[in-house]
């Protein structure tokens, strides 16, 4: 897809729903903004859009037609994270988990008690739950009695790296339509969902939160590059280790899609299904992909190109 | 300390505190019953002892002088996991964790879903704050005007090894104390403070949960395993490889323990603190250990020879 070149600086994203997110990165770092900007305002972009139904504002709800939020962010330089999960009423979990990264211990808080520290502090509150989403919950409740799959897990990822050779990530999703009451998924998990490490490069994650957090895909991606894979190389080899591993073992793998990004700006992507992303550097334009696995592996191609 | 031998069965638990829990989890195991039976009984007689004041019943109050309670476990066969984080009011989280671990959604549960769930499927209620808790946290509140460090952070993990070659991982723990309301470690989360694969082997750490979780230790170590490393090695590799890092960016590293059990039953130990363990296999009798980190690398000695 590109050669492996010194990018100044780079934004890779989860799903043709970051294509205006990406835009936003892209003008930040292209300025020599910093990449934790560019993360938190690209994946708040997405959240304040009712028109997509897996993050933020006009989510799909859970069991209890409540739309409860997760998001986590990671500094690649510190290592420091930051997350919160299974929080409801409040604008941005990005922003919420960008400020827990200070400090020494707290730094990933659940529930009410993730509530209470943002209200504390100040962070917007919202009611994101949209009629369309309780007359989609209403429906699927009557079509629930066949089904058995989960839908609407497309967590927005955001993953940059700036002028200063600093990466992170961060992660924002509403998790799985109608799941049940406390639940998380890989969103708000390091490692799992999201890691970040300036020296090697970033990683990020959507689809069956419980699959990817059962072979911690962003940690081993990152995990790979280090031992000196590139970032293709490293998105391929950890998701579909992970993959033929449940097949073998269990039958199946569900629905699992990874990001890469290596120090020096370059993309690497990995799909167990139909997935798409957006991408932009210096020397890239912004442009959205199409990834699609063929026979063990991840075939990629510009949207505008299908 | 041990020759790499293949073990019938084996089973190593974090602190002295496991003694009592490795002795029941070693009978268990050399009748041939099964890992998972191993670490949920031995990880239960640690939940129920008042005097270990960093698990369940007698565990440290948070922040509001409650004893809120975390757990995890993972079935190398399967790959798959259960968990629960912020949970109140429960006898024993690694019960409950281990109920999660099936189906494909809705593994890890937090808050007040968790205890729904719980409260649900008729898991044993407790009240966990003894008066001697009641005591210590009126004690700290007064002295933590000039205290800035957690104490408390001593999780009970145990790996287990059974006679099928099936190996699981578990983990229980009431978090630091006088944590944030909310508050997860790495120990409800996957890769992070435990991981089991039977092909490969397990892990599962303690210590500061968040400086833990900066480096995926569980999964860290299973990875270096699966790549060729012994217990041992995989243990020292990963920790060290954090703690170090952790060092030159931020100046020092918060304490951290890793256990990791490698498919035919051998342990690793690494540490950056003194740290207990105690482990046993059907050839050798159970037996508490000493390690110290002694200029990067790992000291273990029997405790009985201190």
């Amino acid at each position: 897809m590109h050669s492996v070149i010194d990018m100044k600086w780079a934004v890779l994203a989860t799903w043709k729903m970051s294509e205006n997110g990406n835009r936003i990165a892209s003008e930040i770092l292209s300025e020599n903004g910093k990449a934790s900007e560019a993360v938190l305002q690209g994946i708040s972009d997405v959240e304040d859009n009712p028109n997509f139904h897996s993050v933020g504002f006009g989510g799909r709800p859970d069991i209890n037609c409540r739309v409860i939020l997760d998001g986590g962010y990671m500094d690649g330089d510190t290592l420091h994270f930051g997350a919160v999960g299974a929080i409801e009423g409040f604008r941005s979990p990005i922003h919420i988990a960008y400020s827990l990264k200070e400090g020494d211990a707290n730094n990933f808080l659940v529930g009410k008690g993730a509530e209470e520290y943002a209200e504390k502090h100040g962070f917007e509150k919202r009611d994101n739950l949209t009629k369309e989403m309780v007359a989609l919950y209403e429906q699927e409740k009557e079509k629930r009695k066949q089904l058995s799959a989960y839908d609407g897990h497309d967590t927005v990822c955001f993953l940059a790296k700036d002028t200063y050779n600093s990466i992170c990530a961060g992660t924002s999703t509403s998790g799985l339509f109608m799941k049940e009451k406390g639940r998380l998924g890989d969103t708000p998990v390091v490692g799992n969902g999201f890691y970040a490490d300036s020296k090697t490069g970033a990683a990020a994650a959507t689809g069956m939160g419980e699959e990817i957090m059962k072979g911690c895909l962003s940690y081993g991606a990152v995990m790979y590059m280090k031992m000196g894979m590139s970032a293709q190389e490293s998105a391929e080899r950890v998701l579909w280790e992970l993959h033929n591993e449940l097949v073998e073992r269990n039958g199946y793998a569900n629905p699992m899609s990874l990001i890469v990004l290596d120090k020096d700006g370059n993309f690497g992507v990995s799909t167990n299904i139909e997935f798409t992303f957006t991408y932009a550097s210096d020397q890239h334009p912004g442009e959205t992909y199409i990834a699609k696995p063929v026979e063990g592996r991840t075939v990629i191609t510009k949207a505008t190109e299908e």
